[in-house]
């Protein structure tokens, strides 16, 4: 677990997109986040009070997490000063990036000497079992997706947020870099060797109560040529008992393909429920999670309206609408 | 590539299984395997000349393989002082131990003094891409099966002895570690990092003459909990033309999960079908691949011929009949 709640760092960020990881913990944790610690030249403001190392240690920041990548992924020696001060301030440092803090000498070095830790939360952290394939107790759901970055992690956070208030048991599970950061642990599946990737998952999602539910971030795609393998392993290891089939619906091709187009929502969901049923029979899609950031009001509604009298099953953008209606599903559904 | 001819190790081997490597070299690759050596208590025997190190060397060995694995895939003390005899001889090594021999510091030792290397065939020896799904030149098949240890390997290793008796222009892609060994180079697939697994077997396949068929060796089966996320990454990296079923008809459940039975052979070509189309639009399932190994003569052909008639496709055992008929199939395809 990494300590919260934190310092968000935007460094020098070019553009927010930049800064997109301290974004993500901004919309779905702004109560853990109490800070953040801009340089000289940085163009991203998560609209958070602006601190000091010394005023964010003073005001109870637990972590320091580099919330900005440059190109490259790498950390730049601009900001070794300030993750050496927050080290020495008693915070830990969290990042995501492929560079790992770990393999700078000046960071491990003064985190020896504060006693603090260095979380690189691409690394594996943990040695995965090989997955067993027995079923578990308590319920399950997967967002999958017609490809990558079409909002899985975002409607899976979403679901979770309305079952609390709501106070139902549920768990967000983060697999990849950006939802570790956003809840303080998880599994950086891609970054999993590929004979532990199922197992990985399975110990992710251990038994739990009857009435609670994992909402397990997704990954990947199974129509994605790049990344379907990490997409199986999590439908095999997660054996969902619900599926969110998620869309981005003005993409021109895969993600990264431009050689590819994406699935029918259709396709999406028979071949993802033909591949969850081999591990759970009983595993229904229950929803569909639209991402409209692309289309202004009336085009988001409407193309809503429609998905969902195709599909005859509720069809919700999460960020635009809230997940309540996904809720219903899978309350619906126990 | 690992520098052949090769002196089969088969250390303390307590039965025959333990060797099962040194057999697999010793089935489909005899000529590079000019001896064998034995240490007191082996009870494997591969029929090959037994050597000391120095006859080996003298005979021309350029690297001993470790054929062998005890229990837990430890390099034993007692194999050390003949691995470092073998250095000292001027022969590489090479293992596909989980235990690997970069981690004994006096064979790394050992290796430096004398100029060999080291070869740990399973840890990834190369920094592969991530896989960009794009067509390339020349054929490929792959062997999918209902379950793991199905004689997959096999089965693309009889199929490239059978075309290579043609002159037909054939290339076997090991992707285990056995069939490295066998081979001298390929992808340890199930020890690479997910997000590199399709990208892994593009780069082993990469574009060749249009007559050339890849015979890939498969992994695991899309039917399984623990490893079905490696098949899918083969099959999307692979972008097979072919596929050969798979199947070895005694096994009461999936290898490893008890609580799963194996699916039947149609559901396997439907379901291998539906996601190698996914990036090759003209993949057919053009033969099955029985392991009759369990069966005696009779009731091995009367499987055969009743598959043969269900699923309208030639089913053999190639390594009881060979492979010609699944070549004619091939053929049949161009």
């Amino acid at each position: 677990m990494i300590p919260q709640p934190y310092l968000l760092f935007l460094g020098d960020a070019p553009d927010p997109l930049a800064a997109k990881v301290a974004q993500g913990i901004r919309d779905w944790r702004p109560d853990v986040a109490i800070g953040q610690f801009r340089m000289a030249g940085c163009n991203a403001d998560m609209k958070l009070p602006d601190m000091t190392i010394a005023e964010a240690a003073a005001a109870g920041a637990k972590t320091l997490v580099v919330g900005v990548a440059n190109r490259g992924g790498m950390i730049s020696p601009a900001w070794i000063a300030v993750l050496r001060e927050a080290l020495a301030a008693g915070m830990d440092l969290a990042s995501g990036l492929h560079n790992l803090l770990r393999d700078e000498p000046e960071l491990v070095e003064a985190a020896r000497t504060h006693g603090r830790t260095l979380h690189d939360v691409r690394v594996p952290a943990v040695k995965y079992p090989i997955a067993n394939g027995k079923r578990r107790t308590g319920k399950r759901c997967l967002a999958v997706g017609t490809d990558c970055s079409v909002g899985k992690m975002y409607t899976a956070i979403a679901m979770e947020r309305a079952m609390h208030a709501r106070k139902l048991k549920a768990t967000f599970r983060a697999t990849g870099q950006t939802g570790i950061l956003i809840t303080g642990d998880g599994v950086p599946l891609d970054a999993v060797i590929a004979d532990f990737m199922a197992g990985a998952i399975e110990w992710l999602t251990p038994d739990n109560d009857p009435d609670h539910w994992d909402l397990i971030e997704g990954q990947g795609s199974l129509f994605h040529a790049s990344y379907s393998g990490v997409t199986l392993a999590l439908i095999h290891g997660g054996q969902p008992d619900a599926l969110i089939l998620c869309h981005e619906p003005t993409r021109a091709h895969m993600r990264g393909l431009p050689d590819y187009t994406l699935p029918s929502l259709e396709d999406l969901a028979e071949v993802s429920l033909r591949m969850a049923r081999i591990v759970n029979p009983a595993c229904q899609v229950v929803g569909i999670s639209i991402n409209t950031a692309g289309l202004d009001e009336a085009a988001a509604l409407d193309y809503l309206a429609r998905t969902e009298e195709r599909m005859k099953l509720p069809a919700v953008d999460p960020f635009r609408q809230g997940a309540d209606r996904l809720v219903d599903a899978l309350e619906a559904l126990t």
